[in-house]
């Protein structure tokens, strides 16, 4: 008799959940929330506008979340002046929501899908899940250096020709923006892969990064997909979105489940973004606390990666895992992602900033000892 | 130089999305909403604990969803009399993000997923949008009878040997509640295959329709769907759930899209299950508006199917495109399913209903004159 370890799809079998664990600790800094709770007059405009839509949940949603667009629209033209129509928008339930879309519609079983590793681990797993096969390339020929090499990018992107492009500016868990050159080279060297720019963490870049949206004209293939978790401080509400040509929008419609997006994540969403400036207020304190890490590290004698979003890759420790463990120890929650003598650590408040240093401090120290 | 069209998966080309038109008429009665508002107790409740939760959202919500899993499995318990634990019970965006759950495990490419048509057309869509191959099962060989013959149902499992079954119980469009006997049969003529009962409509069964719900304990294939759109009157708010073994939702935690179920839908969600009584205080009264505009068509010459639902599947129509077009000229909106000779009608309220039967009069002695 079968159980149903046998019958799940066999690449399932033995796996275990995605997922950083959910502990209840002092200073937890492992995924990349921001640690400033969401501002009064946000608060304030969500409990109206929520009780607005209550009476009525015995509707559905406005299955094409219009008034939604037309706000994401406005965000990103107020941020990228760059021109972005209701119609170039998409949305759903996280970013990842919307990775899977994209897959659905141009991934599946026979093709592939080619990202370079280190990278968001949603990618592989979000393109497996959808029977793509995952194609797992190198940044750089040196597994130390994390930029991702245009040439080599460009060769990979010849070499196995696949139907979908996974890129991260600023990658996650390295850091650092990427290169809009090697964005447009990868875009070129291939005529029929759909290529992804994800941006989740874009908020954060340092001053003079550009975003991939500049590179939408003319480019019907190129995505560029965004998330409100991250610099909006918005990471319960689970909202993502994307922009690209109005054609491949249109496209979305045939693999989004009907009325995906609630009434209520509709209304909370547009209460947040009706308040853009409140809601991004705490940007630039956090880059700048995450400065402050990346300088207090460099301090510690650790390598800090350089950073363009609101974490940092820290190299340099002997045995990361034991070095994970004895953070967490001293009440600190980083993120061990699995690459050798990194750990990853997001900028929280000022204090908990100074949390982490210090225990850092105690833990190298006694390494040292 | 390739299209977006041509760079589209091969079977999605040419498409158009799903989705019944959302047009602003007078009495829309075509997607089997209720039409009865949320009460003011869940909308005062809903207020409270949207605005409890909204400073957090800079928080990733709970993973794991227990609370809304607690008060899904305290209703199932108390309404089906059989024991669900929490660890039973998954939930998702809509019911048809749980059954995409169970695609993405059990579906894919290779696999085939057998439905008996006509039913739920997301059955179909989900399987094939996942690379599952959808193969359309007979309900009767009597194409004018839409109760599923157990023997035809047995044998075509047997002779396709799907990794899939959707059974609808009570059957969209059709409106008839399953045998759990059929159900029965069907789980045994098969060893390998998931059976899913889709049990949308459930609450509007006519007296002594149990729920597959009591079939499944020693039955570790078998799924029970379930929604809150329909009796819980609460299709904006996007709460799909379902029963089965704890071995099997533990399994959909490897495709779930991780924090799937925002903060906000879980707070919603809960609310309204707090408040079970009143949220579902309209139900009698539906299935007696229901059984209303089942007399009442009879009454025309016309011929519903008995309905275990908020619906009624109505045939005796000469040309139900025409009939469809003619009703929404006088401001009703309905359903044309697709099945000839048939359109779906949702039971509305009282008023809504007279409406209905008012236009549908006009109509037909229309026809006739």
């Amino acid at each position: 008799m079968s159980t149903l370890q046998d019958l799940v799809r066999p690449e399932l079998r033995g796996q275990t959940p995605y997922g950083a664990p959910q502990l209840d600790v002092p200073v937890a800094v492992n995924t990349n929330e921001s640690s400033y709770p969401v501002p009064q007059v946000v608060v304030d405009q969500i409990t109206r506008d929520v009780m607005a839509v209550a009476a009525s949940l015995n509707r559905y949603p406005d299955r094409e979340f219009v008034r939604l667009r037309e706000l994401l629209a406005t965000y990103l033209q107020g941020t990228t002046g760059e021109p972005v129509t209701a119609g170039q928008v998409w949305a759903a339930n996280g970013s990842n929501e919307v990775l899977q879309h994209i897959v659905q519609a141009f991934g599946g079983a026979g093709r592939t899908a080619l990202g370079f590793t280190p990278s968001y681990s949603m990618h592989p797993l979000i393109s497996g899940r959808n029977g793509t096969t995952w194609v797992d390339g190198l940044r750089d020929a040196d597994p130390e250096r994390f930029d991702l090499d245009g040439d080599l990018a460009v060769e990979q992107t010849l070499r196995h020709d696949p139907e979908l492009i996974f890129l991260c500016s600023p990658n996650n868990p390295t850091g650092t923006a990427l290169d809009l050159d090697v964005v447009k080279r990868i875009y070129d060297a291939t005529d029929r892969a759909i290529v992804v720019v994800d941006e989740a963490y874009t908020e954060f870049s340092r001053p003079g990064t550009p975003s991939a949206v500049s590179l939408l004209p003319g480019r019907d293939r190129l995505v560029v997909s965004r998330t409100m978790s991250k610099a909006f401080a918005f990471a319960g509400a689970r909202l993502g979105y994307l922009a690209a040509a109005t054609e491949f929008t249109d496209l979305l419609r045939l693999v989004r489940l009907p009325y995906h997006l609630s009434s209520v994540t509709q209304a909370v969403a547009c209460a947040a973004l009706e308040h853009t400036e409140p809601m991004l207020a705490m940007v630039e304190q956090i880059k700048a606390t995450r400065d402050e890490l990346v300088a207090g590290c460099t301090e510690l004698g650790l390598r800090p990666v350089p950073s363009d979003a609101n974490f940092v890759l820290v190299g340099g420790f002997a045995d990361a895992g034991a070095t994970w463990q004895a953070l967490l120890d001293r009440g600190v929650l980083v993120r061990d992602v699995g690459i050798p003598h990194h750990l990853r650590i997001t900028a929280g408040t000022p204090d908990e900033n100074h949390a982490v240093l210090q225990a850092l401090r105690a833990v190298v120290e006694g390494e040292q000892a």
